[in-house]
């Protein structure tokens, strides 16, 4: 029995996540339902998808995730299932599976199609049923029209040269982390035989490190994270905070030919 | 094997949510627990009513609902299990579970006349075993002595004239919107061949839409939701902020005849 | 099949609850998983130590408990698992763990002699992959070379004398009542036979009651609560923002003979 995973931006103190789950249940009392988030910012697709991609692989292959965020999207918007990596997916097209991976879907079909529920909760009455469906193992193509492409947003890019990475903070995280979308590929190449300076704010510093606790408490640490991003904080402090930088501040990398 | 559904007000930052788990899982390890909620306000049994009354029959019939919201009520409230609408019910008799439906109930029963146990956490203590017994198969009935009737408070009534339905805001949920308890059917029935207007605050307006989508962002929105319920909200916005409304707040609809 | 239950700093907006939930299904879908919490303050151990102190004896036997509460600790500080009153902790052995039992464990190993890996997600990398071999029924000792002791830390302590019992406030809950770290049986001992006051803040009471709802709406209550020690609170109020108290202040209980 395949597991479904939810994410929404309903939040806890409402019936929305109940409603959702109870629906699952009561079609298919077998399935496991893991909570991924419903803490997203309502609407934030962007957050949404930072919290998705970084942890969708961890799930087995087969996992179906259910993903209510800023499901109403923009007028004109089909609702989808798609198999992307081996995983599934159920949600709006709104924008949001363009940002979690740059791989092509295996599959992916239009659920309104087939379902014509008039309805202003789709997460309920249209990807629940759609998610029970899959996990009970009925064929995705089974569950609407085929569409050829959904939609892509450019995520932030990167820019690296011989000289130089330039980021942004793309996610300030519970620990008031600042998480780039700097990944360790480009620097492990660029920095080989380079001294080097991590820029961001009116800080600089010149190493990188590999642990948390190589930093002293209120100590500034820069390390490659547990998703293989540059993240930036404060050793048992609030970075975002005592720094004063957030979602889109700049982090640069400097390398400079070592004498 | 039923369902326990969980909806308390103890937050998620202690050891109580747990402890009610850890009590069900110790003595039916096989029950499968669902959270509704723990985010009501403390002692907030409209907000818990709410919540409940918008979910419950989503539910399994015979899935068990152990509320512990003001489980302490006031000096000499009983502690009760009902079984009303084919659910079961288990909680204080503090009159939260009047508000959750119209209905009568199949059969009431007073935990305490057989269970005397002295507690200050009855979620635990009382509870979680009258679930566990219910999720067993136990039949209700031997969980104490019965009663005629439990505690019903009038809720706020909705007024219909051929001129006019006034309601008020009985939620403001997670997104900010405002969710009255005027339900669609008086609204079909009343505004057939008229033109209608829809005041609150200081807005008018003269349609009620299908879809949230119909509205551009920072437009307001009224339409009736997926509980029935009218509802008015700011797309991708907080209603209840930008709008300055909030629980209480009252809601016209005035009906004129076609000329 | 074992419960393993978590307990960690992470909250709830992020991808890190689920990453440990991922890891530990992925591994063995059969394990139940069950949240004690995720909103411990970050890096408060004495938080997280409170809340597991009061509700892992609620689990049964034989349950693992992970626990990522400032898991990175300090420079030094190894991963452990931990067999105490019968029940696993894997967890960094940052003093956490010897705050919640005063009794000698039954087994004790360091994760990181055998399990080597390199990583800033030890839950994720290290703790969880130890929960799911206790849970799947490996020995513990097998889990990492034998330790002789783990860090123990002074909590505080109450001071009880014939004529007074002075004690703090250890933990302001989500109603913000005031939880000492008094515990009953030396009050019942010394006030056989005595008059005694209760005084904290600007506050004194000549009674300690029994059920919450001895006190009217607004007023304070004094009891010994449902893990055994003395509560202070506000009737249907925030007793930590009325009386201006928290976390660390002074409550006292002075005793005298009766004429």
């Amino acid at each position: 029995m395949a597991i479904v995973t939810l994410l929404t931006d309903s939040g806890e103190n409402d019936h929305y996540v109940a409603a959702i789950k109870a629906k699952i249940i009561s079609t298919n009392p077998g399935i496991r339902i893991e909570d991924i988030s419903h803490k997203i910012k309502p609407a934030d697709i962007g957050h949404a998808a930072f919290v998705l991609r970084a942890v969708f692989r961890d799930f087995p292959k087969g996992t179906i995730h259910l993903v209510g965020v800023d499901s109403t999207g923009n007028r004109g918007d089909s609702f989808i299932a798609l198999q992307v990596e081996d995983h599934f997916f159920v949600g709006c097209d709104n924008g949001l599976f363009g940002l979690i991976t740059d791989k092509n879907h295996q599959t992916l079909v239009e659920l309104n199609s087939i379902n014509t529920i008039s309805t202003t909760f789709p997460e309920r009455d249209i990807f629940a049923p759609a998610a029970v469906k899959l996990a009970s193992g009925v064929a995705i193509t089974s569950l609407g029209k085929p569409m050829s492409t959904f939609k892509k947003m450019t995520d932030r890019q990167v820019k690296a040269t011989k000289k130089q990475i330039t980021g942004t903070v793309i996610r300030v995280d519970h620990f008031g982390n600042l998480i780039t979308n700097i990944p360790r590929e480009p620097f492990d190449i660029l920095s080989k035989g380079k001294a080097y300076t991590v820029q961001f704010g009116g800080e600089k510093f010149r190493r990188i490190q590999t642990y948390y606790n190589q930093a002293e408490q209120g100590e500034c640490f820069i390390l490659f994270n547990s998703i293989g991003l540059l993240e930036i904080g404060i050793y048992k402090g609030n970075a975002s905070e005592l720094l004063g930088l957030g979602y889109d501040s700049t982090v640069n990398i400097f390398f400079e030919e070592q004498v």
